[in-house]
C-alpha cells in the first residue's frame, strides 16, 4: 500500500541514450511529471509481475503517450496476461493508438535474455514471491577501446586507425605484426550493470547471475523483527536484502518497497547497512548515478 | 492527461453520514490519503464512463481496501465492462478479497434510479461523450420536520408527538382536530442535491434533470477560444459550463477537468463567472460545504 507520499514501485533507468522504465505502479506518469521526466523518451517497459503496485500506472503512461502524439514504437516486456489486461481495457474505451505496443512476454521461471542491442542485455532474474515474479539485470557490453590519440603517428592509413580503434591488432601483407593495439589505445571504460529485484522472499538462487553487479535494488519490505511476516508475504528484510547485496559482490545496494507500517525509514537503512554499509534508500525522485 | 500537479477526476461525497466516491481516476488513493479521508468509510463508488482518467485508480483502491482487511460490503456503480477490466485483473494477480463487491451496472442513455435509501436518491444523468457517459444527481429526500419543543403541552400523548414529527395532524377519536401540525413544528431543513457532471458537451436536455440543483459540479476542459477543440472532443468549454448553471438554476457551481494546455486556471474560472458568478474551481484537496 502507498503510504506517507510514498507511491508504488516504478523506476527509470538510462543507460547509454537507451530510456528504459521498470515496473510501472499507480501515479507513475504524474510522477515522471513530477520529476521532469518526459515519457515521450521511454522506449521499453518491463514489468516484473502482475501484482497491481508493479503495473497500474501503465494504463494511464500508454494513453498519455497517445494523447501527446507518440508516433514511436514502444516495447514493453511482461508476464503472459499483461497483454490481456491492457486490451480489455483498451476495448471498452474504444482506444485506437497512434503508435505500435510490440509485448514481449517472457517465462518468469528461469533467466532469460529478453533484450539485445549493441550496447547491451536485459536478462530476467527469476525470484521467489507468490506470484510468478522476475527481475532484470541490465549489463553493459564490452566496451570499444579509446585510441590514445598523442600516439598516434603522422601518415597512419585510416583503415589501421579504425583496427586499433575495434580493439585489434595490425598485420602487414606479409602477416607481420605492424602496430600492437595496447600501445595506440587506453583501457577500454568499465562495463556496468544494474540488476532489480522487485518482490521476493531471500533468494540464494540469484547470487551466482547477479554476481559482482554494480548496482542492486532489492526490495526491504520488512525489518527483521517482522521476518515471520516477510516469510509468509514472500517478501524481504532489510537484512537479508543487504546479506544478497554481500554474497554477490555488488558495489552499491538500494534497498525499497517499504511496508506501509513504516513512517520513518532510517531504521531500515540502518539494518541493512550494518550487513552492507554502501546501501541507500529507494525514495521518492532519488536518482542514483554510476560515474 | 494529469498536468501541473493536477490528478484525474474523482470526488468524495459526504452526505448524512453515507460517503460516496464519484469517479476513481488514478492516484484516488494516494490523494485519499493525502487528504486524511479513510478509505474504509466510503460504501459506494459510481463510475461515469471508462476513459482511463475516470476510473484507473479504482483498481489500487480495492486491493488497498483488501489490505487494509475490509470486511465491509462495497456497492460498485458503473457501465458493464468496468466488472470485466476488474475481474482480468483480479484473475492475474490471483486475488481473493476478503469483502464483498456488489456491481451494479447502469444504461448510461437515461435517467436512472440507481440508489435509494430512506434519506436519498441518486439517478444517473445521460451525457453527451465519446464514450457512453452518466453524469450523476444525488438528492436529499424531504427531511422530517423538528418539533417546536417550546410548543408542546404538558401532558401530550407520545402517540401523538409521534404523528406530529411525522409531520401529520392529529386527529381525536371522532375524527375533530385535535392539534394542527404547523402549530407544534418546524419548517423541515431543506433538502439539497449535487449534480456530477463528468464528461460532456454542452448538453441542454439535461437542464430539466438537474433544475434549481443546490450544487452543480461540471466539466469545463476548455476556454471559449477552444471551441472547436471541446466540439470535436465532446466536451465543454468554462462558457457552457456556466450558461447550463445559469439555465438549470444552481446555486453554485464547480467546473473542473482542466486540459493539461492550462496552467493557471484564473482565465477558465473568470470566463465561467462572467456568465454565473457563484463558480469555483475544482482543484487538488478542495472541500465544498453545502450547510
Amino acid at each position: 500500500m502507498p503510504a506517507f507520499g510514498r507511491f508504488p514501485t516504478s523506476q527509470y533507468l538510462v543507460v547509454q541514450n537507451r530510456h528504459f522504465l521498470i515496473d510501472a505502479g499507480e501515479g507513475v506518469q504524474m510522477q515522471l511529471q513530477r520529476f521532469k521526466i518526459p515519457i515521450h523518451k521511454i522506449d521499453c517497459i518491463f514489468i516484473s509481475h502482475l501484482h497491481g503496485d508493479h503495473y497500474l500506472g501503465l494504463m494511464g503512461l500508454l494513453s498519455s503517450m497517445h494523447l501527446q502524439r507518440r508516433v514511436n514504437d514502444l516495447h514493453l516486456y511482461g508476464q503472459p496476461g499483461l497483454d490481456e489486461i491492457i486490451l480489455v481495457q483498451f476495448k471498452h474505451s474504444k482506444s485506437v493508438l497512434n503508435y505500435q505496443i510490440h509485448f514481449h512476454a517472457f517465462d518468469p521461471t528461469e533467466p532469460v535474455l529478453i533484450y539485445e542491442d549493441k550496447a547491451l542485455t536485459v536478462e530476467t532474474i527469476p525470484l521467489r514471491h507468490k506470484l510468478p515474479c522476475a527481475g532484470f539485470l541490465i549489463r553493459e557490453k564490452a566496451k570499444p577501446v579509446n585510441l590514445n590519440k598523442n600516439k598516434l603517428i603522422a601518415g597512419m592509413l585510416i583503415q589501421h586507425i579504425a583496427q586499433l580503434k575495434m580493439g585489434a591488432d595490425v598485420f602487414d601483407a606479409k602477416g607481420d605484426l605492424l602496430y600492437r593495439n595496447s600501445d595506440f589505445t587506453l583501457l577500454a571504460p568499465p562495463s556496468y550493470s544494474y540488476a532489480f529485484c522487485s518482490d521476493t522472499a531471500l533468494n540464494a538462487d540469484m547470487v551466482e547471475q547477479i554476481r559482482a553487479v554494480t548496482l542492486l535494488y532489492h526490495e526491504a519490505t520488512f525489518m527483521e523483527d517482522e521476518k515471520d511476516k516477510a516469510h509468509e508475504t514472500k517478501h524481504s528484510t532489510a537484512k537479508e536484502a543487504a546479506a544478497i547485496a554481500k554474497l554477490c559482490g555488488a558495489e552499491k545496494l538500494i534497498v525499497g518497497h517499504f511496508s506501509a507500517r513504516y513512517r520513518e525509514l532510517e531504521p531500515l537503512l540502518n539494518e541493512a547497512r550494518e550487513i552492507f554499509p554502501n546501501t541507500f534508500l529507494a525514495e521518492e525522485g532519488n536518482t542514483f548515478e554510476i560515474p
